[in-house]
């Protein structure tokens, strides 16, 4: 069975194509740009065989419709195809971003579904539009095939309600819908059920604080498989330090900000969004970039290194407490899984809770899922890949095999 | 010794006189609506003799230096005087609330002093101003006397930069002072000296997380007796929820709050200020009403009980993670000593990180400090009764004494 993972976002579309017999991937790409006077679109085909071999075209992009007939011609062309034609495709996998109460799991996408994404445009006003955009366009572009949507929030509906709901009043509730949502539940769900199978327990029986360090940053508290708290909210906004992200800061700062600088709330909103986190302390967004200046001695780049971890750290000493304990902490994604000083500055002086890093297996650079925790480590520190693509895949194979 | 302690706040004045000689209380009062058409003056003399009683008079009291002759009126007068004349009083200390960078100690009132203290009123606009006046009318009544400022702040002046910074543009920190101060630094810092002794240990030597659950709530993590990171930080409002206050939230909820409910800035600020915390979720912000209305099934007073009680308990975790092991838990403030029930809930299923509560010794009625953890508890957990005018009344006695 193959099946085509698309996350359609305002100016993007990102797809990959997976042969679930092997659950290897067929062909990934990218396509940016789209409704800018100039597009592009870049594509690896068989990528385990030829990782180094990829097309790039540059190209006007109208539209998302266009975008989307563009990744099929790629697919199925001459030089890089990979199917002989759309009917090779079994099933079409939508990331969707905020699925709001309505979804604690995959859905086979129907006229509800797309009212229910629509619905819940308000809680994500620039990531549902697009997303639904991508599913409607599928739907005619691939009118015989099933479309599944597969939703950030999802893995996050059963965090219980003293932990999802924000203490401001009920009606931002009941009449808005502001509570905690969670994000990168994809990831999340992805690296629990391979984190429970690498230590040999059944999901439903693991405990796991999961640490998804990428551009954007969450943690999780995963209780018996199911998550019970994350550190993202209503928004990507909250929580952990990001890259351009603040994470969560006193609630009295926007009033002080708007005050003292003379600026409105959109403003100061996008300050806490593009402007903060590493790059607001440092001028740098990438961890790599930070790594280099701290070599030279930058204080700065140290001090946000530092405000990082020490916020990774203390947020595994929450979700310890929330879980009464945990078998393991499971690094994942860009920072998570190749960043052995985040890491480390993240589990320092943590024996005392049963957390000790092996320091060698955490700075070996190996590929795959493995442990990176001492012996006398009561609770294991793990490096899990992340792979929402192929989680997608995995549950909309799921829902298309009944 | 005989020691005045004054709390003077924007339309009232606490004050306490204290005798050092057995660290008694030998008068304490409250006068309110300073500067309404009618206020009032209540006072208790000797009140460890006589407990129950006190004068309450109402009156017009036009203003802070109005306030302060009656007050001196009442501690020499005929009635309920406790000393012959203001000579009794050696030393005033003040509670000031916020001191900034520049106090981490209590400081000798001087020209410098108050300056400082004007300098820090952008931090603290509606306190600074009020603790001022107080400090500008004792020096000219008690004109000998020496006054002493004592900071909510200055016990968090130990916090390292990676926890007082926030991930925000450096320059809100270089040109605004925008970081985290945290507050009740005199009520953490009186609980961390009484706990230590409590233990029979040198305060340089215990790590201890403080919880003062009162009006206002916030926690402190204590290491070799200096604090290095606590909940609250710009302001009061960030950090545990409270009774009124919303407490740390996705600090995204502002825009959106303002966008779906067209309501400024300065009104969500209010809001997560004044309607938000236990009130916001259930209406009620007196823990003990709560506790009423849960016992009449009331599940909006549960919820409250339980989001509170959640959100202690998560940062007990992280407190552990920060000081990698702690001698004790320390409760303290109205919630923190009489509340068994958020102490029971904030303390549960914690035995996997050495924290057992002792539920005969947690549900018992009795004054003074004293141990409420089990015989198994790696952590002791206390109940440790504040005491901020005494902490201020000491700080004054140890800067008179040089």
């Amino acid at each position: 069975m193959n099946i085509l993972v698309i996350n359609c976002g305002s100016s993007s579309l990102k797809y990959q194509l997976l042969d679930m017999t092997g659950e290897s991937v067929v062909a990934t790409g990218v396509i940016e740009r789209i409704g800018e006077e100039l597009g592009s679109i870049t594509q690896k085909s068989n990528p385990d065989k030829y990782p180094d071999a990829k097309s790039v075209e540059q190209l006007p992009i109208p539209n998302h419709e266009a975008a989307m007939r563009l990744m099929v011609d790629k697919l199925v062309g001459e030089d890089w195809g990979v199917i002989d034609s759309l009917r090779d495709i079994d099933a079409v996998g939508h990331r969707v971003v905020q699925g709001g109460e309505d979804f604690s799991a995959p859905a086979l996408v129907d006229k509800g579904v797309i009212r229910s994404i629509q619905a819940n445009i308000p809680l994500a006003p620039l990531h549902n539009p697009a997303n639904l955009t991508g599913i409607e366009i599928a739907l005619e572009l691939f009118h015989n095939t099933p479309n599944v949507a597969v939703f950030d929030t999802e893995f996050h509906q059963t965090i219980p309600q003293k932990a999802f709901m924000y203490p401001v009043p009920m009606e931002l509730y009941t009449e808005f819908k502001v509570r905690k949502y969670g994000f990168h539940g994809t990831s999340h769900k992805y690296v629990t059920r391979t984190a429970a199978a690498h230590l040999g327990k059944p999901v439903d029986t693991v405990n796991l604080i999961t640490v998804h360090l990428g551009n954007g940053c969450s943690m999780a508290a995963v209780e018996q498989g199911k998550c019970v708290d994350t550190t993202m909210g209503l928004t990507p906004l909250a929580g952990l330090m990001m890259g351009t992200r603040c994470g969560d800061v006193d609630p009295a700062i926007h009033a002080f900000v708007a005050k003292h600088r003379q600026m409105s709330l959109a403003d100061v909103d996008a300050m806490l969004n593009k402007q903060s986190g590493l790059f607001g302390v440092c001028g740098m967004n990438d961890m790599r970039d930070i790594h280099a200046a701290r070599a030279k001695g930058d204080d700065a780049a140290q001090l946000a290194f530092e405000m990082f971890a020490y916020r990774v750290k203390s947020t595994i000493g929450a979700y310890l407490a929330v879980l009464g304990g945990a078998d393991a902490v499971v690094f994942t994604a860009g920072i998570g899984e190749n960043d052995e000083d985040v890491r480390a500055l993240a589990c320092q002086d943590l024996e005392g809770l049963g957390i000790v890093l092996d320091p060698e297996k955490n700075g070996a650079r190996e590929p795959g899922v493995r442990t990176i925790s001492g012996r006398d480590s009561r609770v294991a520190v793990l490096i899990v890949p992340t792979d929402e693509e192929l989680e997608i895949a995995q549950a909309t194979q799921a829902i298309v095999n009944g």
